[in-house]
């Protein structure tokens, strides 16, 4: 087992911050900065990446040297290149942790990786939100109590078009009388998904301790146990037993 | 929950048969016909559908009167256009059952439903494969005993690159050493899949008896338990209640 | 698989009804008797039995002509002879369907089957429940909308400390801020099991129409694939092949 | 998360070593010597308790200052006193983590965390087993290969009478033409629960370095992410909404 810890990349569409100045003066330093300020005070190694980057900053040499990737999209989705999209599935089969957040249920890479469309309902009325452990034992839940609150964030609900979680730890509860499994975990490859629900563009969500806290301890859990190499491949195998083929 | 027979699609690339003398010699109707021979012996409503067909023989008209979609392809996987692979897919998350057997475990649609390259070890020189069941209780295994054998077959063996399965029915052992999960089911959307492993083109498997009876087990077992209609879609929620939104 | 409909049999406590004026009043002919009312709508064949009754109206020759047993417990819990609770969970193991409800969670027939303690947090002050379909393509999720609501019932939530689920079906939003996974099925042995959260004695939650289809449904889910006959036997086996042993 | 290893204590029956000669021979110091010295080798912290010793070893003092228990017994299951069973398993609810070797499937303990008979086909003839990895990502994979070998076991056979792991990570395939789940992990409370097939006493299974690789990594996989305290209870909840309950 791996010791170190993992090198985080946080990836935003950067463009709601940088057009609507609302967003901006919650986010003065982008989505992308306060996921990655939250990392760093929990000791992780954090560099950032955005959609108007050349290959939108995740190149070959960007995935070489990232063990877990954050992704935050929203209103962009399409604007990610596809070539773009399957090297970052590939590095995923090959090991990469990703954790996809909040809109990033609808993003491209998401939905390859689950085969559904992962589709919810959805309300942007700003809301409370209570997000119930379900799994106190597991990793990504630790120091947490038994729920924390968001004061207000937009609501997704049931039914969530993801295939069966592997395991559910998150269960959230939203004032307008939803609910949805708000944190989830998936294996695809080598690699291991954990999504996350909240964060939209409008609240301070980021900035949340307990969030925090769960993007931590996400982190942590995503690293590969295995150095990062190719996916599995189909191949030829020769009998092992003498009586065999 | 319905109760009539369902209605079953059988598509094949129905290449080998043409152009190998060898491999018409087992499967003079094709595999396609061998297996919807089979289906039709256990009281199922079955048509079937090839590669060189004007799309594939997979048009809206064909998926809409189908509720199980049975695949069996090989070197052809490229063929299949991609249109037809979406078609597919969204007609899956609508609710028609899917059944991949073999070496579809390469296919577009079944790795495009699963988020993974679904790779295996293989090796073909005929030798025999023993399906262990091991969930006695599930609709699939009825009729079976604890295990039963296939005199030669080709080995698919263990990493097998897919998603936790959401159950594990049949595990093979093979003559020459491996071990695969060879009977696994998945949910996407509102549809079943279940991957069949056995059926190498140029063994008789699928005059096989007890293949025959996991075949129309499975067809059962994915049928849809409601009226295929559309896959569930983003959608905006009005709050439900008072203090909420 | 087996056609005919499963002979269900309904067990409670039958205390609280013939011990509380208010519980009696709502209902008259027993928890048990309005269950099986409901069923008995629902086309399925179904029995009563009750804790005072001789061996609770378990016994051998009672179990041998059920598919699904239907178990509601709350204050006797500990009144339950060891040697039934053994008698059904090998019935269980053999294949016969057993529904928990409420908070027959803390049975010992419920808590023997899971291994663990099944504990939630609860609150008995009669709140809004309403309950999301999270699979909706589950057999007993048919017919139901995207959520049903009871006006009132007791709360119970999460942390439950049951393993976890073969498959979540429901989860229920309270109105006083929790959430529990409410619908959950498990196997064991031969057995489905499934766990349904609704049904406290002092609410009428057993004449609601939508309880009254999701344990129509669950029956006819949990109904046995097999002829229930002995559980599983450690058993000496001959090696298969000359090679081996 | 906790960083310090875990402090592991490896239970024996310890009655065939002292009985027996052949078997003495292998294991001078007994099984659980074996064991412990091998995972002494990676670097744990091991103590060791055995059946006849009071209390058989698991006095609530000794569970106190266990993370990891490991547990081997096979002729003696009806010998461990039930208090002890119900002390080992609360304290795995409260998060100690649980290792169940060979045939301790049949334990009291196992079977009782289980819920299930846990029973297998078996047979004793020595003979080789290849124990495929399932889940090369998995922590308890790491270090191994696709497979390893054990040139002479008792062979165990599907069906395994357990509930549906949560992950599966290792499949063995036998000489005599059998396969089984061999490598399984569970969750129960707050607990992690391996299963590892192998160990009959006859063979020199735990001086083989993968078995004892497998055994240290299992440790590190189930050692508690929480301080293990109490398991969890019934509890009486206040409502958390102004407009609930």
């Amino acid at each position: 087992m791996r010791n170190a810890e993992p090198r985080v990349l946080v990836w935003n569409e950067y463009r709601h911050e940088r057009n609507h100045p609302e967003i901006a003066a919650i986010y003065p330093d982008g989505m992308h900065g306060a996921i990655a300020a939250g990392l760093a005070l929990h000791g992780l190694d954090v560099r950032t990446a955005t959609l108007d980057e050349p290959e939108h900053g995740l190149t070959e040499a960007a995935l070489a040297k990232t063990d877990v990737l954050i992704w935050w999209g929203h209103m962009f989705h399409d604007a990610v290149d596809d070539a773009v999209v399957e090297r970052v599935r590939r590095r995923v089969l090959a090991g990469m942790g990703f954790i996809a957040l909040h809109s990033s249920q609808d993003s491209k890479i998401f939905k390859r990786l689950m085969g559904t469309d992962c589709t919810v309902r959805w309300r942007d009325e700003g809301e409370k939100e209570r997000l119930w452990v379900v799994a106190p034992e597991h990793p990504i839940a630790q120091g947490l109590g038994p729920y924390f609150e968001l004061a207000r964030e937009e609501m997704y609900g049931e039914p969530f078009g993801i295939p069966t979680p592997d395991e559910l730890i998150l269960v959230s509860w939203f004032q307008g009388g939803e609910i949805i499994r708000s944190g989830c975990t998936f294996k695809r490859g080598f690699g291991r998904i954990f999504y996350f629900r909240p964060g939209h563009e409008s609240f301070p969500t980021y900035f949340d301790d307990n969030v925090r806290r769960v993007l931590a301890n996400g982190c942590r859990w995503a690293a590969p146990n295995i150095d990062v190499a190719e996916p599995l491949q189909n191949k030829n195998q020769k009998a092992l037993e003498p009586s065999g083929g």
